[in-house]
Parts: C-alpha cells; structure tokens; sequence
C-alpha cells in the first residue's frame, strides 16, 4: 500500500485512527540543523483543532505536540522527526449506534468493501483527525519555506453560497469562518449558525496564494507543480474539486484573453495561477478548492446497514456544520509539504 | 527526477521530444499472457492525431506503433513492453525564428529557469505530443480494463461556452468535437472555424465516464482514486481543473441535498461521482476538467526575448485552435492508467 | 531522503534513535483481518533484548511492545501498524567524555561529514538500537509467512574463528550465541567471555535458510530476491558481506559442478541457494552473512576529535563483545520482511 | 513491478530482451547541460562485448549507441535519456531444441514458474544482454563522476581458482580476462582455454576500487551506500556474493584489529573498505563481487522439460566460459550508477 506517505524528497507518513491512542506523523528529511520549535508546530495545530467558536465542532481535541524522535538540542538531526498527537475527549460510544450502518457521505460503506472490516469508531483512519498528522509535518515544511521567504496563505472564500466581495489578508484570522471579507465573514457566520441549528450543513470554495517562490520550480511531465498539488488538495476527505487560476473559467476564454503576456517587468497578469508546463512562473501561484458540505447531519436519511436492512439515520456526534474554517489550515499544510519537497527536488537537478 | 514515469503496480515511462527522433513508451508491469494487438493501441493513437479534421492541426503525425520489447509469440511476457513512436513530419525551422522568444502560455520561460537550456522545437520536451506515448500505454490499461468490464468513456461537455445540452455515447466519435450532443457539436465546430478565422483559439470542458468498477477500489489517505485521477489529469498540459461528481457546485449545497442516500439496489443519487473517501463505491465514477485555449495564435502578443528584449510576438506554425477533441483520448487514457494501477494495488490487499 | 523506508506492498519506515524518548516502526500494508498477536511479536523482541546471557550487553532493554495503532478489535484494520517501544535505563552521561570524539568502527565520524551535526548519545540513529523496530515489524511479517507455510531460520555458523561442524535447528534457541552444533557453541562462549575479558571482541557468521516457500516468487532485473536480501542484510550496520548458496566458492567452482540438475522430483542439488534469476526456485534459499568484530571495545585506539586533536580512546558502555547472537533475529526479521514484500508483489502479476 | 528501475534521483529503466529487435535504458535525472559523447559511451559498451578474444564469446554483438531523446545540441537536455542497442547476430533458431528445456543454472524454470510463459530465446529478459542498457547508462554517470573527480576501476581478481598477486592499474584493460596482475592473467587465460576445450566453464571474484569520493555521501539505515551497492551488485545475472573491505574475513578479525584508527591525515588502515554506517569515509571504496561459472556448457547435464520428462542437456550456443572479463564493465556501470544516484540525494540534504 504505501498509501499513508506522501513526497519524495521531504516525505510524510502518516498514522492513526480517530479513536485510536493517537494520530501522529514521520517526516523524513527535513533539513539537519533547522531549529524545531514546539511552539511554533502548535500555532498550526491550535488553527485546525475544533471548539474555536460556534461554527466547528464544540469537540475538545486539543492537540499537544509531542516530538519522539529527530532531535537534539533543539535541531533537526535529519533522522525521522516523529510527532505524535494523543486522541483526547473520545466518545467511542457515540458511534455504538451506527456500528453496522454506512452513513450517507461517508466512507464507511467503501472502506468495508475495501479492506474487508473497519474501525466504525468516529471514521477510524477516514476521519479528518488524520489530518492533524498533516498539520504538524506541514508546519516543519513551512518554516523551511519561511526561511526562503516563501508564504502560503489560505482562506474562505466562499461558504453556503455567500461570496467574498474583498480580499485582506490580515482579516482572515480575526472571524470564525477565515474569510478574507469581514461583511461577508459575518455573513457566512449566520449562514452556518442557520443551518446548524436546523441539523444541517454546507460546503465552500478555500483559495490558496503561495507568494515569493521563484521561478523554475516544479518537475515536468507527471510531477507537474500542479498536478501534485491537486494530488494533495484532492487528498484531503472533503475536498470534490480543484482549479488553478482562471480554472473553470479558462475554460470560456480565448487564447488572446487567457495568455499571460510578458514584458521586463514580468509577467502582465496572472490567468496561469502561477504555473506554465508544470513549473513555477515567480508569480503567485494561486489555486481554489471546492469543500463538500459536511456528511454529518442530523436531518434523517436513507441508508443501508452492513447486513443489507434499510434504515433511516441520523447521525449524533459532535460535528463542523461547516469544515471550511478548519480546511484552511490543512490546505495550506499541504501545500508547504508540496513546496519543500518540489523544492528539494529541484536542488539535485545542477547538483 | 523520475518524474517521466506515473504508477505504481502498472508504470509507465514516457520518453521523447516533439521534434526529436521519437516519443514512446515502456509499459512496466503488464499481466503476462495478454494478447497485444497492435491494430487495438493504433485505433487510439489515430483518436489522437492531428489532421483529424478542420478542427485540429493539420499536421500530419500519423503514430505508427512500433513495438520494441515485452512481447513474445503475440503475448505480453510481463516484461517492459517498450512501444517508440517515431517522429514525422516535423518543420523544426518553423520554430527558427521564436528560438529565443518566450512565447505566452507555453513553457517556454519556466524550462529556461529550471534547466538552464531548452529544446525550444515544438516546445520540445513540454509538447503534447508527449501525451502520444501516454495513449499508447492507456490502450494496453485499456485492453485489461475490458476484460475486467469496466469501460473509460470521456467526451467534449463544452467548448469555446457552447454546453452541450443532451448525452448519447455513440454520437462522441461521429462528430468532430467528440461531444455527446450533435446539434451542440454543430455549434462548436462553427465557434472554432471562426476563431480559426481570425487566428485565436477556444479552451472548453470535457467530462469522462467510468462505468463497471467495482466498489472498494483505491488506496487510502494520499493516494485516494480521485486524488490519483486529480494528478493525472492536472498532468495534461493544457487542464487547469478538475472536480468530481458535483463538483464546484457541492460547495453550494447542503449536506442534506448532497450526500447519496442508499437502499437494497444501491445509491440513490451520485453527487460523490462515485467515490467516498477515496475509495470507490461501484456507482459511476464521473469527474470534469478544464482545458485552457490553445496557447499557440497567431494574435500578436507581447513578450520578451530571453535576453530581456521586449517583443510582440505571432506563433506560426500549425496549431489546434481548441484541443479539446483531442485531449478526450488523452483523458480516458489517464484514467486507464490510473484505474489499471489502482486495481493492481488493491489485488495485493487480501494477498 | 525517505532512506528510513524499506519494502515496497509491505513497507516500514523505522524511526527513533538509541537514547531519544522511543524506537518504533510504522507497517504500511499489513493484510486486514490479520490477526495481531503482541505476545507473538514480543517473543522476538525479547531474542534480540541484550542482557541474555554472559555473552551480550549487560543492559537492560526490555522491549515492551506498545501498539499505537492499526488493530481493532485485535485484527489488523490495514491502516498503518504502528509500534512504539519506549527506551529504558539510558545512560547518556556514559557518552559524555566520547560527545566530540570519533569512535572507530563507528559512524560517529561519517554522521558528522553528512548532516554536519549528530546525536552522539549511544550513535544515536546509527545505533544497533534502530534494529528493534525492524525486528518487530519482522514479526508480523513472520506471522504471515508462517501461513503460507514458510519458515525462516537464522544462527551463529561461525564466532570468532570458531566453526560449526554440525547443524541442529532445535540447539539454536539452546546455546546464549544461537549456534546450531552444541559443542561449538560452548567453544564460542569461552572465546568471547576471553575476549571480553581483554576488553577486545570478535564477529561471525550468520546463515539464514528459508523453507517452504513456493517457486515463482522474487521480480526481474533490479529487484530479484537475493538483490533485495542482500540490500536488506548489508543495511545490517555490522554485516560486511553476504554471499547465496555456494556464494564465494562458486567462483572456484567449474559450471559442471555448480550448476544444479533437475528430475522430476526437483532439484538435485543447491549450489544455488534456491534462487535462479532473482526468482526463488522451490528449494531452500540459503544464504551467510558475515558480521564484523564489535566496534566499541575498551582497548586503547588512536582517533581524532571533531577539532582535529589526536587523541587515545577507550570506549566505556555497556557493549556486546559479539553481536551475532544478538543479529540473528535481526537477519530473521529482514529476511521476513523481503520475503512478504515479494510475495505481496507477486500477488499482482495475474490480477 | 516496477522491477526494471534502478536509483532515485538518477533513474534508469531498462527494456528489451536477447532475441527482441533490441535492448536499451531510459536515464530520468541526467544533469542538464552535460555534454553527451556517443563515442564515450561506444568505449563503454566495447569493453562489454562479446567476440573481444579468444576467452569470450564468439558471438558478434556490437552494440552500436544510439540515442533517441533528452539530447539537443550535443547537451542533455534534463529530460529522459533514451538509447537503443538494436540486437545484431541473433541465431533464435540455435535455441529451437531447448524450448522447453529447463536449462541448469538458468532462469528457465523460474521465469515460467513466474509469468506462466517465457521467451526462450537467450534467455529472452533474463540473459546478460539486458546488461548492455546498464553499461550505457553507467557511461553516463560515470561522466558526472569524473567532473567531480571520482574513479571506478574494477577487475578479475581471480578466475577458476587462480589469484593475482599483485595489483597494476594498466594492465586490466592489457590483457584478455581484465587481471592487474600479467602473470596470474596468463595463466588465468590458459585455465579458462583448457576449460572452453572440454566445454566447461570457471567463475572468479571481481574486485572494484573507488577512488575520489568526498566523506559524508550514503542515505542511512535502509539505503546505505553499501546496501545499495549490494543490491546493485547482486542483480547482476551471475553474482553470488559480495563483501566490502576486509569482507568475511572481518567475522575472523578482533576489534582491535579490524576498527581503522584515524589520525590529523585521516584513516591509518581500511578493514571497512571506505563506509562506515553506511556513509563514505573518504578513503578508497573497496568491495569484491563472486562470479559464478557460466550455466551455459556443453557437458551433458540433467534436467527436466516443461511437460516434466527428464532429458540429458547440452547447451548449444555461442557463450562465455568465463563471463569474469565482460562482467568487469557491468561491476563499474552499476558502482557508477549507485554513486551518482547516492550524491544527489545527498545534494538535497542541505538545500
């Protein structure tokens, strides 16, 4: 399988289940000597946990960093840097009720099909709780990014339907929802607060800037800058879609409309996202992604239980009327985790 | 690097430039036994050539599979089966005079920055006409995917903002747009002549069907059947995104609108486009990508040299002016790929 | 990097160093349902604890094996396994004075020139201490090995100059030096208790010979059995060399001797050690590998510190003065490792 | 499979087998800008062919280096290097009698066990002429190693038993088998004569010196320089064994002789043959490879056929009746290969 690492060159490997002991991840070659600094990893991991406010899940994950392996005195060794996050506030029992069914939305009904048993337990290795290893690796990545004055910034743009009219970057931890248009924050706010309070749910568009990355990064052919990114955006459980500057909309535009023309100052607009043949323009790469609405719902649905029975459900738990706020994070750690290693890659190619 | 090959159980090697000797192909991991029937891959070379019709380039590639190694008495041994592609009709002069131009849209400018030299004949390394031996290796995916009764249909949803309004399978190859709706296919042919006219070019969407997959198939966390499809698809030159099932649009619903309930018989609805947590669920897998209009026109443009000199520029040569049609091949045969590979890994699981 | 990572359908990835908080191993690709057995996995940790006899480290390593995740309800789910063993009665201070030193025969000086800083503490990654993890992911791939009815056994042919003259699989687990002749194992522990007496060491033999499994398994070219076995046994940190079957006396060997007939009830005889090709034949593999005198003795030995300075060393600790009783099950667990991986891929050739 | 890769950051895959229309190799991570020189590479693939004396084989490959991609203007591109060795002299016919033969010593009868059908034709993937893409590509890297200095020598040490004596660098390539010692390769060419005359065949050890290379190169635990030259090694056809340094005399050696001292010049002896953890000292690195006699004799031998009668078998053919002289360029072409690879992945570990 081999399916729970990701990267190459800065590679990630992934473990644990939602209501297992723990969650946690081995990055393997982060640069030896970079300073790690717990602090900074939390910062990351407090964005994505739940309980922020009353649009996510009131569930109290706090999620402490822990470091087993890959450092002394205070720096990277370039051996596997461990972090690993204990599942805390667990309420397995919440699920006893759904053990044998396949909720609408979920993996439940595939993963059965797939592996043959599952761990029903919140998801089990299916649950956005796997994104937290992501987080603490993508935050090791960043501050390697950093140092390259590179930064990777995301955000909601839109959610349940309502559009962000603006764009200030400095609004987008100052709302609940990370939006970067505080009237239409506001917004957005109500929006979720309504369809929570009916059992329901709604989804959104997340949009990444990636500023300060030079030109000529990114592999060709298959490991295309764009193609790994969507690779990682997609990965993420529910993320349905993904598009690269104009996107969608390069679609309905002309060859003279939709090129980017150049002259010494650099490149005169930006309709490519920052990428052309795969490879990093210098141009902000800029990307968005599409957010299902969350498939946990208390409205009753129609769904089948393992043994073939019909049954109406309605799932409990404690869950995110709205996963966008908590997507952000996540997007942007995958990400730095696409950067660092496209950008380790390229270092061998003059080597 | 290793970035020229894609799969993992059943990989591919692509090779080759656009106005060198050749481009081809080696298939690593073909099941021993198949029957490789030449006159079977060449069916989707010719899907892909160009000279087609007035709609596409009237250069005359015609891609004469020419097998190398892996096969023996008619039968794939399971060793690399190598198929070259020799390269014809080639005008590098007609590149001459834009040797040392940036052209807008291509790769032009971000080769230069990542290899330091390019091949800037027919774009070299970064044309399409790499995606020749990617159709090449799709069909043998292609052969194992039939013998499993799963079939990859794609075909032109929209182009140049002309929707198609109804599907029929068979009208794809009879129109040629390869659109599913004939009166729409009239439309689009018309809307590409007339930008043909004035030398610009039209981008559109193209929809690919997968039915007969089983459920259960797809590997977890980062390696999701829609997050591999994601990167094979973004891996194509000119997309610039992709959503599944619902797509965009399930950012604008709600969790009780979009989840698919289920009885005896199965989904009752298919917005997850047949797959949940990136697995699939044995509904049809559906998925859309954007393609960008044809870089290549002949509208002046501006850009630079690169030695910094500003220019306006007009691409010569003989182009698409929209690619869709013959990115549809191209689509199914990703999927192929990734389908074949997908199924191989997931036969190792109870092994 | 990703050099922590072995195996391909079955992968670990190891991670931990020899005084930092743990060791452990992530599994990717354990076959779901299995059952996971701690005790099972514990009795090889418990073979390859030091402080088991006269003859190895006094220290005290008890491995208890802690599973982080990957079972429910004590199956294997087929997420990754993960296996935590935490280190015990560390005594960094005792590499205090040795904390700018290069200690010879170790990696001390070539971690330095690599990474440009480094654990000192016990060799820190480079520690024999890493192996812990690979023998306890070894255990679950005996476990499955087992059920194919294969088994692998490894012991001490040769200690210090001392050869067995016969082999009796039921002596191996009978002796403290895991020799399968009674008498030259008594002779072994009188040499290494002198040795140990002078503060000097002694290295060895080890032969591994694996039964039951079936013909057909090992992939071509690159990646055939034995390439794999001895990839697998020289990242041994103290085995130097490994030779199949009649190994270095082939090259004394005419092809009318070597080469090993067949008749209808199989081969006759094994020059081979089992594998033709890369590809195991259906007879025992077989195979030796040597393993150098321990490193750190107490003698006096010239080095240089990391400023340059000459200096004599005698290196304190608690060491093995022979490790092959102790590598005995690490050679086991590799072999187990290499052998599930490439029945697993074989698995896929037919799918 | 994926079997027919080799390396990471300098990727080869090769193809094609004995009686196909050819063999050859893709090279994916070629360091753009370097100066591709048929002629170098011809010099490669000479020292490799057959019909060189009268202690090789008569059969007249001569593989003429031909180039398909990744070059432009006499400079790689960065992009695959593709070159193919069309197969000359083919007797397919001379095999007719042995096609359903199990030839002892061969991979007959694994490789049907295996893929359930072979191509019988010299071994088909299986013979030593799938070495030829190794040696090209070796050729390549062994450019790169030369820019920074580094030099692989390999040569027979000894053959059918006789040793040499002393070591002269000039005189390999001076006589027939490739000994540095012109006494012993007389009587090492009069040995393998004698045996060719009764149709036998001899093996013998090959020993390769590595001279130039920088301290600190070797990814650790699982992909240590060593283990990687091991696995290199062994997946040549004919190898049986390998040992680095003082090799399987280490398990005879104490402590206190076999750890190098070090002083201000660096290492005052080289029991570990230049690694040490798995990473370069900086002094030479040394390892010995066991070549095994030819399989292919025209001594009546007893074997099976595929419908398993037994059948007395005298391989027909022209061969090698010691495969040592030609295996000396292939030994250098996979060092070459490990090195390469091995350095740039070590160039990312800072960037």
């Amino acid at each position: 399988m081999a399916a729970n690492s990701f990267g190459e060159r800065f590679r990630i490997t992934t473990f644990g289940e939602s209501h297992g002991e723990a969650v946690g991840v081995i990055v393997d070659g982060v640069t030896p000597g970079l300073e790690i600094d717990e602090a900074y990893i939390q910062i990351q991991m407090d964005r994505r946990k739940p309980g922020q406010s009353s649009v996510t899940s009131p569930r109290k994950e706090y999620d402490h960093v822990h470091i087993v392996s890959g450092v002394y005195e205070g720096r990277a060794t370039g051996t596997p840097l461990t972090i690993i996050l204990y599942n805390k506030d667990m309420r397995p029992e919440a699920y006893d009720d759904i053990k044998h069914s396949y909720r609408p939305g979920h993996a439940d009904y595939t993963y059965m099909q797939k592996y043959g048993l599952r761990d029903h337990r919140g998801s089990g290795r299916a649950s956005g709780r796997e994104t937290a290893g992501r987080v603490a690796a993508g935050a090791v990545a960043r501050k390697l990014l950093e140092q390259r004055g590179i930064s990777v910034v995301a955000y909601s743009k839109e959610i349940g339907g309502i559009e962000s009219t603006s764009f200030s970057e400095e609004e987008i931890e100052r709302n609940p929802v990370r939006a970067a248009d505080p009237i239409a924050a506001m917004r957005m706010v109500e929006r979720i607060e309504h369809l929570a309070s009916i059992g329901d749910s709604c989804g959104g568009i997340v949009e990444c800037r990636i500023r300060g990355l030079a030109p000529g990064i990114g592999e060709p052919v298959f490991d295309k800058l764009d193609a790994e990114l969507a690779r990682a955006m997609i990965s993420i459980g529910a993320v349905k879609g993904i598009e690269f500057g104009a996107g969608f909309e390069a679609a309905r535009m002309q060859g003279s409309e939709h090129n980017d023309p150049m002259n010494t100052s650099g490149f005169l607009s930006n309709h490519a996202g920052g990428i052309l043949g795969g490879i990093s323009t210098g141009a902000d790469i800029i990307f968005r992604v599409a957010v299902k609405p969350t498939s946990s719902i208390s409205v009753p649905q129609q769904t089948v239980r393992e043994n073939g029975e019909e049954q109406i459900i309605v799932t409990k738990g404690r869950h995110d009327p709205c996963i966008c706020p908590r997507i952000v994070p996540v997007v942007e750690a995958m990400a730095c985790l696409v950067l660092e290693d496209q950008i380790k890659r390229q270092a061998v190619m003059h080597a």
